[in-house]
């Protein structure tokens, strides 16, 4: 079936790649809800001294996990939380119920959401849209410390 | 608890890591549904110069998302455009309303599919499978401009 | 606005990339449920001469996807795999029902869930968490063949 062109490519632009360079970023959650992170990571891609790749994210948790979404009104969080809350709700059908009420939901929405992602570095700068951040959201209900792995791949600044 | 073998695995292909290629991607969406994008990253990745390695692509926005699925019976898109409707209705128990209510469910939906996603490449090509294709799936009514990073990260072809 | 710091960085370690390792895992499923593949991922990972980078996995088909769980209590399995069918129900709205009533719901189960993920490598181990195992999920009711492409992306081994 032919179909037409969906889209523009731009210019493609060539580099080396050079540099892997890893951290852990500790974040202390204050229960179910999302934790802004973006401020962090990008401040390890600047301390890296990465300029082209992708910075990977990765979170070392079965319980919460990590979304990219809209930083603007913090309504749309309370949205977000509230259609989990609907996908995974704590009197629904679960036999895994010996952590408490709010332990399966979690992994629910943790497999929902995810644990591993990538964002694409230029210049030094997470090339982010305008409207988006990034999350770790917590799915239990207390407060948990949480593990992050970061890595940028790429090029070196100069 | 000991468990079988789960799967067989092959032998192992090494190479150097030589190259990062990037290009954006801009796609005019026709308001929600599924834009196949496939033949636009291959593109990418032949033009790119890329032999192993990894494709990288990620969306630049909130309300729509990234999505590899069947490529073969258009029937299957309808389907998970109901699912989705279905997972986040427009008149669900929402508060962020202000920009409409196609917004607030198309959060919802950019959060169950994602936005950042990574198809293996093998001798510079994508190495999907058979029914696989990559789509950009539009969660607002309108249409909208969409942008897309693209980045090859692998070897170079000779 | 002003937000608080939300968490810790610790030092980061810098290498250089060197080796993209790949090989394909074939997994034969057993119908629906969760195949437990943190084992093969390790061991090739062990077999790629990898030190420190990615490991990136990928699945080649559209109704099944991988998933990082947890790996403790099988009824988590048992919970998550209930929440996919409460999400994606046999009898839904579904007009794609030519490949039988397990299909259409195992592309939505496989939408929501992905087929792309990595999972960062510290000193040749994967770094997942304590709790944290990889999973093959399949979709459909019958047993099948899928194949699994995985890649080493980093630093080699001295």
């Amino acid at each position: 079936m032919e179909r037409a062109v969906a889209g523009r490519l731009s210019a493609i632009e060539r580099i080396s790649t050079e540099l892997i360079a890893t951290a852990e970023l500790t974040v202390q959650t204050q229960g179910e809800g999302f934790t802004d992170i973006t401020r962090e990571a990008a401040s390890f891609v600047e301390q890296s001294g990465g300029r082209d790749g992708h910075l990977f994210v990765y979170l070392r948790h079965t319980s919460a996990s990590l979304i990219i979404q809209e930083n603007a009104d913090p309504d749309v969080q309370t949205d977000l939380t509230t259609a989990l809350r609907l996908f995974a709700p704590a009197d629904g059908p679960w036999i895994h119920t010996v952590e408490g009420p709010d332990d399966m939901p979690a992994h629910i929405k943790g497999m929902l959401t995810g644990v591993s992602l990538h964002i694409p570095v230029r210049a030094g700068v997470l090339a982010l849209g305008t409207w988006q951040g990034l999350y770790l959201v917590e799915h239990r209900s207390k407060p948990h410390r949480r593990e992050i792995v970061l890595q940028f791949v790429g090029s070196k600044r100069a």
